[in-house]
């Protein structure tokens, strides 16, 4: 009998449905003979579902996501400014709900420059390395509040949670990402001003480098560190670090790796409890949006990262070499579709 | 009668001793003629002095600084992971503490690329820009504390606070600053997930943005900011940000323009209650310190900014024109000394 993979696919807003077509498109090539079938549930979530309906993820949509193996997720989010949208919040009340409720503790960053691919250092040298992003604490726990809100007498305050607890695991994710790759490990902090969150993921990082004796550690402030992804970006292999400098530092990362049009991301619960969630780093980008001008590669190495998840890592590995193949013949402009027929063509090479 | 500027000096740690010598010269030469004269007052603070003694920053010292009309800082902090200065956090003990003590809520840092100047973008066209940073909120506070220390049930939190005071006061500074440039303000924040500290910055900005309806103003989430700050770092006049965010961006910013050995800062309080402080933007450095390898552009051009917030337009605009004469011309590694020299004849020229 088979092996069946339920995949929840959410396509979203703006370009997220466009570049979803053509992952799913990689995703059932790759997968045909492979004696995994997937069964696709579509999922119509986002800024669009919630100006239609109102919903933005009701507790049924989370019980039946929760439901499946795993999660394809293409972009959220509708016009900026849009003032229907005003109360919506579609990242907090969507793409950050999601996070939170299925323990996506690690948000997996990879970054590498590809044979080809376009980028705006002068010399960037050989890039390949892998943020580990913690992705259910630090300032990103939405506890904040203000009061005299709108007043000359306002105070607003937003408080970053951090747990030993919720560290501890996404640090030894990191230390065994770091002991199949170069065995380096860099952790981003801003310890001399966080004093206390800083202190924290120092020490729980110091203890778990104590079981990794043949990792190197390293530490750099995040303002430092992105002078490092600018000036030096070979020197990193694995970058462990919490909700918002990951946040920060995975989108420049994608822009000194060709831009964020080519980069996957992994939401990842490791335990299993609940299903992880891939997606491009990218937005929905609504001014670009049904004009086959966006790039489906972010998408479709979601899918690779998605089938390593998996396990089915021999799939995963076609789908990356055909995008590295795709990348590194580009010579012009192509249409989101374009880009699709031909990582397919190079898959089936 | 002469004017007499009472100066305090605080060369700092490591390079900063080196990199002062040179910003001193190159005050007293600009300013011999000036009818202005400088009475500079040395303050032994910083890591090698909490070696000695013990103090970070004593309310002696604090009340002696106090009492001048302006600052010039170096750089303060050990050699990273010193065990004896482990207790010590000289940054906020010394150095955000003449920041929240003096009351410098405009943290100023112009980020321009000279002619001549390396930089790590292939295709970098014009940079010239200011950050406006905030100086005295945000997650800078130090509002904090951890549960549980050093147990695996540690909770540690970080608060940022924001006040619709603090927050207009740099607003509207930054908006005058549009005024006299390009006329374009860009607010840099995350909105979509700190929802409370991005409404209040969101709301103070709408509202200064009313009285200056000839700015044009423009939102951008910290992650995206950094991206452009690497493909399009042009479209950027004035960016007006948190304490945070403001600390992560002009270090990126000071890449892209060539490395932070050229980028100056000012810490300013506009209301003149308290003496503003002026420092390059990057840290003692102790592993290149007393080698002559420190280049003194970012100190000397501090030395303009002190110069301009003196209101002595003239001599800051001749300290500039020789800094940018002799980043034009540089075409060897010189000495710290060797710089100061060229930028000394320069001046003279
Ligand atoms: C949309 C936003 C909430 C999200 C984040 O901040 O995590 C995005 O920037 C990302 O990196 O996936
Ligand atoms: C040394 C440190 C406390 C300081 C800061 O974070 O403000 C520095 O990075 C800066 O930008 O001046």
């Amino acid at each position: 009998m088979s092996r069946v993979v339920k995949l929840a696919v959410i396509p979203g807003d703006g370009i997220g449905r466009e570049v979803i077509a053509q992952a799913e498109r990689v995703l059932d090539a790759v997968t045909a003979d492979s004696g995994v079938t997937f069964e696709k549930t579509p999922f119509s979530l986002g800024a669009d579902r919630f100006l239609q309906t109102g919903d933005t993820l009701s507790d049924d949509d989370l019980a039946a996501i929760r439901s499946h193996d795993a999660i394809l997720l293409g972009a959220v989010g509708g016009v900026p400014g849009d003032p229907r949208l005003k109360d919506a919040n579609i990242e907090r009340g969507l793409l950050l709900k999601l996070r939170f409720e299925l323990d996506h503790y690690v948000n997996l960053r990879p970054s590498k420059l590809f044979t080809g691919a376009p980028g705006p250092l002068s010399d960037p040298g050989e890039i390949d390395f892998v943020v580990v992003r913690e992705g259910t604490e630090g300032p990103y726990v939405g506890n904040g509040g203000s009061i005299r809100t709108g007043t000359p007498h306002e105070v607003a305050n937003e408080t970053s949670v951090n747990t030993a607890f919720g560290i501890e695991r996404v640090v030894r994710y990191a230390f065994e990402l770091a002991e199949r790759r170069r065995k380096k490990l860099t952790l981003v902090h801003k310890t001399n001003v966080l004093v206390h969150a800083g202190a924290i993921w120092k020490r729980v990082v110091d203890t778990v480098a104590s079981e990794h004796p043949d990792v190197a550690v390293d530490y750099l402030h995040v303002d430092a560190a992105t002078i490092f992804l600018v000036t030096d970006p070979s020197r990193f292999d694995v970058i462990v670090t919490d909700n918002l400098f990951g946040d920060i530092l995975t989108d420049l990362a994608g822009a000194v790796t060709g831009g964020i049009g080519l980069a996957a991301s992994g939401n990842i619960n490791p335990d299993g409890t609940f299903p992880s969630m891939f997606e491009p780093v990218h937005g929905s980008a609504p001014d670009i949006a049904g004009q086959q001008k966006a790039d489906p590669t972010a998408a479709i190495l979601s899918v690779a990262l998605l089938l390593d998840h998996l396990g089915l890592r021999d799939e995963a590995a076609r789908v990356q070499r055909a995008v590295e193949a795709d990348i590194a013949s580009r010579d012009r402009a192509r249409s989101t579709d374009e880009i699709g027929d031909a990582v397919l063509a190079l898959l089936q090479a």
